[in-house]
């Protein structure tokens, strides 16, 4: 691949090829590549999670990334998101691993198709994708049922806002898994009806094999007029608590994408419980990143020509 | 060890080892170990000295740390420390060197007894603890003297808020030293009295082996009404002064865990002279520190196994 | 070298040398050196691409620099330069890269003559100097041309608050270049006169084998009462338009420090025009730096000996 920036717009092939390849990685059944490439991390936005795994997996790697912190940089001085990732491909970075605000950020980058624009991974874009997450999370379903045929998926929460729900959404529903939405309404894209279908939370615990419960945000947590509606009410109505634990199958697993909110989207003491696949999500990650980073060694990019 | 938070519930035993050790690293009588490990440096305080050393030794020892900024972590989404220190046992990280303002910040996270917890190393904790600098300061001592026994340390200054002066006045009478306090007495904690004993500053100074003298801490210089009572008052009654220096045996040194307020603490032309350990004690905590990270190595922490 | 602080200071020999030092390395005609310093890189002011350009040099020589964030060190605590660098010497780092918003920020540093202090890098003081970014763009005329003499240089813009217009101006003199300058005479310092000759911008461009920009300051577009003046009146005056490139001969380059306000001192379009060596500059400083970083390892610096 030349660029690693949107899930959606790979083939079921190639998503499979790199689900299949991080699990291969995660089981030491391939080998790391040996030669490296010059990478930058630039993470424009909070993260602890991603930014960690992508170190440890360019670390496992044996990549050691140059570390550009966008608080300090030349974006102080007004310089262009292009600018700066023309300036990081002149000095020898070949990837930039990239998380910012804004929505799509890469396509203008992609579109420009300068040879000086290194290639690029969305490590997360304002509210849009995630597809990093997106892939992990895939990969942890497989593992744990080796197809997504005809599976019962179930995405709750703030669909709306979520980086990973419609994405993984789409795709799941491309490999065949049969999705469903629960969650406020006011939460809930009409347009997600092309996905799935929406329903009550307590309607087929029973039938499904994975509940993913999305992360209610921060941001959101602060607009609300009353402190305890999320914590009761939102508890109560959509989250998971131990008498809807009970009620789904032994082999059924629950996942989120972290950081969560203990208490809200799930019983504190169910966070690490045994059908939660929350902390594997992230070993996951780790591998997850590795695959995407190695994917996009095997693409021949055009020697930079720099007169 | 499995974690190394607190210097003082070690046994005499195991701290002599660690001393033995950090010097046996720095007179290159012990080659490094070849393996390594994943470590994170997370400070949620200021430091320079301490970050940079801990550094300095992992890259002595090979170890690639991942570089997580708190300031820009999850933790400002709300996580809590334990959320963010299991997310990173889970993507792989064996050891996590961290500082924080809070107490004992480690004291919940290893009741936890998590297998997800990585092996924890405080690199300093609220006005609490600061074992790797106590290490430091312990193994200076000993390069000079080679014993502990019957030792004259003198303790001065802020011994309320230091964070090395309990831990130090506590294991320095347990190996034997004999050990008295100076300073201003709304800084002097009468529990103080099971280490040691107060003693005016003047007196007995040309009977002491080792003058260790504590940094004022700056928001205690901004609380002062009078500017002026630090660099007169202060120096004049507490502070190493010519006239002090030249009372003090040909073969005592001088110690300080830095930054030094010049002209406060310490003249200024002192700092450097010829019986100030000052600056070797900056060189001897790298060497405390690969101890430290090395020791961790010998625990056979459990395979993490996430289901 | 036992430091690299200020071009002016080095003779044409050296200069030369480190400029062909610089293109060796770029031509792979030189080997890197396999043994390696400690370096740490301090940063008190924003950077991407010196910053950036830093790393990469050290990590094209294998070094693991030691990251030290001066928002979050101990000068916060007061602690003065000159302590914090020999503290970084104490720890074992043999060089320090450091940007400071002081002129001359290393010249008392030098003067204390302490053998605590690490070598010492300067990547930019105040509006003094910024001897990479000269290598850099010494090492790029010299790769276009092959020589100096009489080559017909221009350099264009805020002479009086650039780190590199004073510098580069001296030095192209001393190595036989004839320098002319344009832009707003308020920018024009009258001691330039001893380096070359004002001139209108319109005037000989035809004749020109470098048309040298340089950057308005962000400080300085803040200043103007009226918004419009850079974007019409500087750019009409001073700008590279597209009528102005046309009058440059075929083998003539243009270049900037970078980054560039496009529409200002260039017209967008002619940032990555034919005769551009903007991001050749920035290719090329990977090179000088390694240039620089190498030729301090040629220094015996005395051990070390920290008593």
């Amino acid at each position: 691949m030349r660029n690693f920036v949107n899930l959606n717009d790979l083939t079921i092939q190639e998503i499979m090829q790199l689900i299949k390849t991080s699990l291969a990685y995660k089981n030491e059944q391939l080998d790391l590549p040996t030669e490296s490439k010059n990478v930058a991390n630039l993470f424009f936005e909070n993260s602890t999670r991603t930014a960690s795994s992508f170190q440890m997996a360019e670390s496992k790697l044996g990549w050691q990334p140059i570390q550009v912190n966008p608080q300090t940089s030349s974006t102080q001085k007004g310089e262009s998101l292009s600018d700066t990732l023309k300036t990081l491909g002149a000095i020898g970075v070949d990837v930039v691993v990239l998380r910012h605000s804004i929505n799509d950020w890469y396509e203008p980058l992609i579109a420009e198709n300068s040879a000086l624009m290194p290639q690029l991974v969305n490590a997360g874009d304002g509210n849009g994708q995630h597809p990093s997450q997106s892939l992990l999370d895939l990969m942890t379903i497989y593992e744990q049922f080796g197809y997504f045929s005809d599976l019962n998926i179930r995405i709750v929460g703030d669909l709306a806002h979520s980086r990973v729900a419609r994405s993984n959404a789409e795709i799941l529903k491309r490999l065949g898994a049969k999705v469903s939405f629960s969650g406020p309404k006011q939460w809930y894209p009409a347009d997600f009806d092309q996905y799935g279908t929406y329903q009550e939370m307590d309607q087929g615990l029973e039938n499904l094999d994975v509940l993913m419960l999305l992360r209610v945000q921060h941001e959101r947590l602060a607009q609300q007029d009353n402190d305890d509606f999320l914590e009761t009410t939102y508890h109560q109505q959509f989250g998971l608590t131990d008498n809807r634990y009970e009620q789904l199958k032994d082999k059924a697993i629950i996942m989120h994408p972290a950081p969560v909110n203990r208490g809200i989207e799930i019983a504190n003491e169910l966070v690490e419980a045994d059908k939660s696949r929350i902390f594997t999500q992230m070993a996951n990650g780790v591998y997850a990143r590795i695959a995407i980073l190695t994917s996009l060694m095997e693409e021949k990019v055009n020697d930079i020509n720099i007169n």
